[in-house]
Parts: C-alpha cells; structure tokens; sequence
C-alpha cells in the first residue's frame, strides 16, 4: 500500500497514548498485522514465532520502540514510515524479557488482538506483576474512528466493488457453478483496484441459506436466488458488499424477502445519528426483520467495522453500547436464511458523520455509504 | 492439501491427550492454523475475530468438542476429516463463557501458540481459575515427531525444491535484478508441487549479509555471491533450501568462507545421533564456525522444525535441550554473515532417525537430508 506521510504516524501514536492514559493503562503493545501497519507503516514479510513487538508508553508517546528480531531489524529499519527506536534481540536470548525492559512493573497494557498466545503468555510469565488486556475490550476505539485519508480509501475500494458488481451482473449466471462466478469476482477485483481478495462467496438457491457458505461445484439454475459478498484490499484499504440477485423472474415470496431485507439494511443505516451506540445499528436492522416475522431467521450480527481489515471494531451486535463516533467505517448488511430454500443480505460499507472524504458528497443521512449499487431486486440471465 | 484417513486424525488426538495427561495437563486447545489442521484436517475459509477452538480433554481423547461460530459450523462439519463434536455459539453470545463450559474450574490447559491474545486473554478473565500455557512451552513436541506418512510429504516437498534448484542455477544471473530471480523461483515451486510459496530470498553481494534480505532491485553483477534461501507448501508439508552461488569465479576468501559454512553444516547434520540435544546441533555447526574465527558473523540459531508450516518447534538453538527424537524434520542453516560484502548460508531439511519414509534410502547419518543439492560452492552465469 502506498504509505501515509510519516507525521500521520507520529500522530496516531501520540493518540494512542493519549487514549491508554485516558483508560489508565501505561502503554499499548502492537504486533504484527493491521496494528503494527497502522502505528509504524511496517508490515514485517512474514508472521513468525519470533517476537516483533511495537510498545507506546502512555507517557512517552514519541519515545516508542520496537522490540525486533535481529534478523528483521534491518528490514524494519528500511520499511518503517514512522520512525521509532528498535530494540533487537538475538536468537536464543530471551524475547519476553528483552520486551519486559520497556515496561513497567504492575503496569497495565493493551495489546493487539491478534497478538500470539505464545507471547502474550511470555510477557504474563516473565513480568507477572504486569496485566494485559485484548486491544478490542481495554481500546476499541484505537483504530475505529477513521481519518479522512483513510475514509478517502475505502471509499476508492467501495468504488472498485461498486464497479466488479456491474460488470458480474452482465454476464451469465444460469449453467454456470458457483465456484466459476466467484473465480470472476476475485478477477474482477484485481482488476478494480484490490490487490488483496479476502472472500468472494457465491451462494445460490439453497445455499444461500449459508450465509458463510463457501463457492462450491452447485450450478446455477433459473429460478435461483444468489447471494454474492465479497471483499478485499485496495492500497491497504478494506472493501465489503453484498448484493443478492435472482435468475429470472423472482416469485412473490422472493420479492418479499428481498424487500424486508433491503427495508431493514435501510434502517440501520439510518439508525447511525448524534447519540446513536453500535446495537442501536443491530436494533434497528432487527426490527423490520422481526416486524416481518423473520427474526428467527437472521443469524448473525449486523455489521463489522472495517479499516486495514476487512474485519474489526466496532462490532455492530446487541450489547455493543460504545457510542458511533465520526469517521467510522463499518458494514450494514442484514440478511434472512431460510434453511433449504434460499437466503437474501444486502450489505454496504458506511462511514458515520462524514465531514471531509473527498470522492463522497455529503448526504441527507448521517451516514454515508461507501458502496452505492443499486439496491433493489437485480433480474440476472 | 489430500487429507489423511479419518483415523490419522482420531490417533493424532488420542496421542495429545496423552502427553498432555503426562504433563499434567487438563487438555489441549487448539485453534485455526497448523495444530486445527493437524488433529482436524480441517482449515477454516478465513482467520477471524470470531473463536473456533478444538477441546481435546486429557482425560476424554475421543470426545473431543469444537467450538466453532454458528456461521461455520456447517463448513466445519462438511470439511473436517476427523468428525468431532461442534459447539456452536451465535454473534452477540460471550464465545469464552461458551468454550469455558468444556474446561474444568482450576484446569492447567496448552493453548496453541497462534491462539490470539483476544482468545487467550478472554478465557483467563472467564474463568480465572484456570491456566494456559502456550503448546510450544508446556507440549513442544506435540506435532515435532513426524510420523511415516508425514516424513514422505516432506521429502516430496525437498524433492521439489531441489528441482527449483537445478532448474535456476541453468538461468542467467548477471545483469537481472534480485526481484527477477525471485519471481523465477516462486513460478517454478509452483511448477514443482507447491501449492504455497512462503519466501523466495534472492541477496546478491552485500545484501547477503543481511540474513532475511527482501528480493530488491539490486541488479546481480558479475563477481557477486548470490545466497537463495525459498520454500513454501506441498501437498500441506513444507520445504526450506538454501545455497549460495557465485556469479563467476569464486575469490580464494568466498571458496574458504563458503567451505566453513559447508563443514559447519555437515557438522550440524552429523550431532543428529542417539541422546542428541537440539541444542548440541546449534553447538556443532556454530563450533566449526567459531574454530574458524568467524563466530561473531552467525548471527542466528540453526535451525527449526517444519510440517505444516515452514517455521516451527523444535527450535535447533543454544539452551533447547530437548532431546531429538525419531521423525523429527527440521533445518540445519548455518551461515556467515561480513557486512557491506557478503554472506554464505546452506540449508536442509532433515529427518532425525528415519525409519520408513518412502521415497528415502537409509542413510549412513542418523539425519537424512530431504533437500540433497550440491553442497559444492556452484558457479552460475
């Protein structure tokens, strides 16, 4: 990905030890992975077993220094944007206490989520006066809220998903296998933009039922319902849609739910105003889905935030009470699974309270979506 | 990758129950990656936030229990070869108070070393009776010893990269970049029955001194040392060669360098005898090294294990005393590393005591080589 200037990530670590002081916490440790992306500009080429660690002192924001395999230090030297210290440590010295060095006895920190319970397990060992706690649950908002640089990319990968979206539809679906229009989808992203294709799901007819069902050898027959979500990265950025389709001409009931669901992704986009928290987004899509008389049949959460991942807080699910906030980015897509039969979801990505993504008009709702095809029942052949 | 028998996975369970009882383990908790695949054979779509992890009870080996999110439970029932009991949780449940109803209050359970701090983290505050060791600290050797079936993957695999090697080294050198050669490399593991390629390291002249040199546009010249070090998976089981070429002849201080590392690695492979240390394999090679008074420029432990993944326990380094044991496979790469020159390394991969592998002979050594390129110092153009 192209990386950001290096004043935005002294800027990020400053806040990230801005928020850890406001928590109480003395420091955040970052591993390798959209984190360590995200504070340093560095994606190490591999995750191993060897620690690389990235530790911001809730009192020293600009002092931060990463803990880092010998062997890699040259390389985090040459490819970190944001420069920080390093500290390296040598095969068979003793990682956990080489990390211990930079914190604080009875201190307490979070760490990525995605950090190895190897090392985790290490730091508890080698410092146990010291408590940890998941990024998710002790900062969730570290990287949720989403800068107008960042907003600026995910809607360029929404566009790109926008566009794979009306190129699919144009081509045949019946005779063909599910498997061979995901094959196109991950083409097509490659094409627009996404140098990385996360899922490409296929799902028609009863499969559809699945709403992680993986693309498999069932062709495609009129008569079908498909369900189509996919997703990767483009220049670093997330993307996420799904559009259900049928193949020929829908029945009444087909309609039907196809119009609850799109009613519902509705209200849950329009549930993101001031004051509104992440379950007020699920309350919202669940309602109209319930009032339908289909809640028994929505499965799942309504939607994931979305950044360096194509998955991340906030999480939009009953009990999730962290208020929305400014530029955060998060998927919206409801769905109905009728077992053996078929399902429908609409999903788009959405950036709340936007005030400066360029690409993205403002809006009459308060939040605005990154994907914009169309969202009413498509006929495909 | 073709899966084993079902029972291949049944008897892998019931063997990691029973080092985990001997260790005073409650249980093993494995989840997504190589030890899900190994006592599962299954391999989820994607790594998530979302918690699947496998129960294997030290005392219940055969009623082993999955904990898996409600939208893949379905894939996992369909995709996994050893049929184990799944216990869903839906979006919105608390997964840890889910997967702690299979745990035992004051329970001492391995969790595998890639399990997330999320994870780890939220089955100690769930129940804070009990403890968790990461697997490479409290069960190391749980998947070191390859059993027969294995050891025969992973000497296909070294087959392979052997054949990359002897395809490469025919192509020209002099005057294409580091990038090219790499890009040469991954094409032909892909030719040569890889399914994933891990690292193609190509580090011409001074960037061989640099141990984890990424492919650059460095263009290779004449006179240069030349280290390739690339492996990826075959049919699941993974390959890791390394030589070091010269472009023209070799000066008399290259041939002497590359010798030492030559007689250190033999030495390496050779200390693979009955009552053997990991440790006394790292002793060996670097004692060659340091005898020729270059041990200030091995700067790294010699080896590790490989299977599923191509970096993994045991580790071959200074203060591992682990015995080896038959049917380990790990590498032996030492190296020499002079700053702002050059550097040498020569890699294997071996297998400890071998007693049927097919496809490999008997062996004067104790080890068995599953890469068997010319340890010679090769002249390419």
């Amino acid at each position: 990905m192209t990386p950001f200037a290096p004043h935005v990530y002294a800027e990020r670590r400053r806040r990230a030890a801005a928020q850890a002081a406001e928590s109480g916490l003395d420091g955040v440790l970052v591993t390798p992975g959209p984190d360590l992306t995200y504070f340093l500009g560095y994606t190490p080429a591999a995750e191993t077993e060897r620690l690389t660690m990235l530790v911001i002192g809730a009192d020293d924001p600009d002092g931060a220094t990463a803990v880092v395999p010998l062997l890699e230090a040259h390389d985090m030297v040459v490819g970190a944007v944001g420069g920080v210290e390093t500290l390296p440590w040598s095969d068979g010295e003793d990682e956990h206490a080489v990390a211990a060095r930079l914190l604080r006895d009875g201190g307490r920190y979070a760490i990525s989520d995605a950090a190895w319970a190897l090392h985790v397990l290490g730091m508890q060992r080698t410092l146990p006066s010291a408590s940890f706690a998941a990024v998710t649950h002790a900062l969730p908002l570290l990287r949720a809220a989403k800068a107008p640089e960042e907003a600026a990319r995910l809607a360029a990968a929404g566009a790109g998903a926008d566009a794979v979206l009306a190129e699919i539809v144009r081509r045949p679906f019946a005779g063909r296998r599910e498997r061979d229009v995901a094959t196109d989808l991950a083409e097509l992203l490659r094409a627009h933009r996404h140098e990385q294709v996360d899922f490409t799901l296929v799902c028609a007819g009863e499969n559809g039922a699945d709403p992680h069902h993986e693309p498999s050898d069932r062709v495609i027959r009129e008569g079908d319902m498909v369900v189509m979500d996919f997703g990767g990265l483009a220049d670093g950025y997330g993307s996420d849609i799904t559009r259900t389709v049928h193949v020929g001409e829908p029945t009444a009931e087909e309609r039907e739910v196809h119009d609850v669901v799109r009613a519902a992704q509705q209200a849950g986009v329009d549930a993101v105003r001031p004051g509104a928290t992440c379950e007020d987004v699920d309350r919202a899509a669940r309602g109209v889905i319930e009032d339908a008389g289909y809640g028994e049949r929505f499965i799942h959460r309504t939607g994931h935030g979305i950044g360096l991942t194509t998955h991340e807080p906030p999480y939009m699910v009953a009990g999730e009470t962290t208020p929305i906030t400014p530029g955060m980015c998060f998927s919206v897509e409801p769905g109905i699974y009728l077992p053996g039969r078929f399902g429908v979801r609409i999903e788009d990505v959405v950036v709340a309270f936007p005030q400066d993504v360029p690409g993205v008009d403002d809006a009459p709702h308060a939040a605005v979506r990154l994907t914009t095809s169309q969202h009413e029942l498509l006929v495909v052949e």
